[in-house]
């Protein structure tokens, strides 16, 4: 029968206790979120929610086509300006998800006959990207600048190395300026995704090539989405002109795709000045997670020294961060729990995002949860 | 230096008139749109953009997670449930694009091992999610269902067929029944990519899957797009139950990328509605391409016969296609372009949208246009 084989995965992923399932969560969830990506508490903010009712009102339910037919609008350009000046690139394209926007970065710089290095912690995206890219990937050591240095020696020809800057699953930083220095050493461009970077990290959360005075740089591409700290949907590439003009003319996910829903792109645009004009809130969400942080491990938890607003605690095993998660959720705590395969390391964790919103007794409240349900 | 190669590309494009750029649109266009996939006129319709609205007031700007984290909101749900009734399939999953669902779809549905018969003429989402796949892919020739059946008999094991139902470049349809028949016979899945038959085809837009009685089969997976008809952003991937929730979990795509933004459902939910309350609106988009395809070749023009609302239009050069669009915009009219590497076959040729909102008069119009400007 098609499909047979299917019924087989089904029970093998039952008997490991890996079966997910979706939990649909109403307008006015009564749960504290700590499992969001929604860092700067933008996503439910008035301005947000009316930057995207306005632009529907405006310009439509969809875009209506591919960014090269219809689907460009003044107010993706728009979008796409302000974002490049923000994180201090010379131009930006914006596309339908961070996901399509990784893509079409890897695959669109990295040729037949390159290399790409691509660290082992890296997003899913990335990985799809260099599995679609007509180069050559080698996967290095996580975080290991000699590991990429070694890779790119033994290459000849052009070479991107490829690496988030902050990995979704711990929340630890990329060593951005060494791997930058090693890139540069051998003529290699750097590709990074700042997925969990933008709105938290760098100053007024300008993200984290900002900080490590990588902006602008000609040999430098960072990847942004619109769907965490901007609380939308969407995803952007930023960097020099003259590779924003490839990626138009090259990259699948722009050409064959319809351009970003008008809604989403007014409501990351509204985020995006309102962090400007309140730049504390990513110093906010750096300062919760620390204090995240610091309670858990007083706590006696093995939790990862946060360096951006991802906190990661390490749960005994998959049963085990799952029925933890549910004890949580059971007495109105949401937490992530990640699990194989979605963590690189088959460790399985509870993963918590320290929302710039949280107050100092929401804070206690979770770790109290957290202890309290621990395995 | 990084990124060196792309200066030749850059030229090579130059020197080959292949250079695409993106022209902004404003809020209200003067241009009368025969360009875009809005087929339905939906998209500025007050309904939808009220649902888009609506949307982001109530569940807010983004879905804020992945949709097995917190990104699955009671609306997603209920979109998932309407879209699966309409379509006469048993579920339904929605994804934040139809390339997204599409990767989706291809990529979990062909595990190491198994077989991908793939349509020359198949929409780059299902070429990347061939690509991206476990499985094996052989192309075989365009809406050929004796090159599926020498296919499927070469192989032993697992094996799926993958179309569009109708095709995005030509806008002619797949033989979905004869497809349907030989993939039976070799107890292979068929996934059809029902982008362009969904709201045009089928009894009251049900699409191309209900028009064959193919609706609610066990083996049969259709993706769609609420970018088109529906006059939004986002997928959707239809079928049996225990496909979904393979799906969820393990597409990629699906797990890894965010939710699709609230707007978008709501506005993708209320132009589903819309059109249950007002099924003539499919009939009348395949009466204006009919209309629109007779006009053109009763002045002599090389048009496709039309299966749903997209109507192609030869032109003798990439050139010829660029300046002949172009000079159809200088007067007023936006038309689709299509040149290589965007076409299959390296024909150029316009590519008109017969919008159901389209009158008698904007279509006279219309074609005296596009004669007059004839290169
Ligand atoms: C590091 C990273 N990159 C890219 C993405 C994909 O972005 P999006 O969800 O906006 O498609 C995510 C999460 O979803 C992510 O965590
Ligand atoms: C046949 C086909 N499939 C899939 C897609 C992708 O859908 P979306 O643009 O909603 O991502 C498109 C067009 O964009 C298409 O034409």
């Amino acid at each position: 029968m098609a499909f047979g084989w299917i019924d087989e995965r089904a029970e093998a992923r039952r008997r490991a206790g890996l079966v997910r399932t979706l939990r649909p969560r109403p307008a006015a969830s009564p749960l504290l979120d700590l499992a969001s990506n929604d860092y700067l508490g933008l996503a439910r903010h008035p301005e947000v929610t009316e930057g995207a009712a306005r632009a529907a009102r405006v310009w439509g339910g969809g875009a209506t086509g591919s960014r090269l037919v219809t689907g460009t609008t003044e107010l993706h350009t728009e979008l796409e300006r302000e974002l490049a000046d923000f994180c201090g690139a010379e131009a930006a394209l914006v596309f339908s998800s961070g996901y399509a926007a990784n893509l079409a970065a890897v695959t669109a710089l990295a040729p037949h006959g390159s290399l790409i290095v691509s660290d082992a912690g890296n997003h899913a995206s990335l990985i799809d990207g260099c599995r679609l890219a007509r180069g050559t990937t080698q996967v290095v050591a996580h975080a290991d600048p000699e590991a990429v240095r070694k890779a790119l020696h033994a290459h000849d020809g052009p070479a991107v190395v490829v690496c988030d800057t902050v990995f979704s699953v711990d929340g630890d930083a990329a060593p951005l300026a060494r791997l930058a220095q090693v890139g540069r050493e051998h003529g290699a461009g750097l590709v990074v995704d700042d997925a969990h970077g933008l709105g938290v990290l760098g100053d007024g959360g300008r993200g984290a090539p900002h900080a490590q005075g990588l902006a602008g740089a000609d040999d430098v591409v960072v990847t942004v989405t619109l769907s965490k700290s901007l609380g939308s949907q969407g995803g952007a590439v930023l960097g020099p002109a003259r590779v924003i003009d490839h990626l138009v003319n090259a990259a699948r996910t722009f050409i064959f795709d319809t351009g970003l829903a008008p809604a989403a792109a007014g409501a990351a645009l509204a985020a995006l000045r309102l962090l400007r004009r309140e730049p504390e809130r990513a110093a906010r969400a750096r300062a919760v997670a620390g204090e995240l942080h610091a309670r858990l491990t007083a706590e006696g938890l093995a939790a990862v020294r946060p360096d951006a607003a991802v906190v990661s605690v390490r749960a005994p095993s998959p049963e085990g961060a799952v029925r933890w998660a549910a004890e949580c959720r059971a007495v109105g705590l949401a937490v992530g729990c990640f699990r194989p395969p979605s963590v690189p390391d088959g460790v399985s964790r509870l993963r918590l995002t320290a929302r710039a919103d949280l107050t100092g007794d929401q804070l206690e409240h979770a770790v109290r949860v957290i202890r309290r349900t621990r395995p």
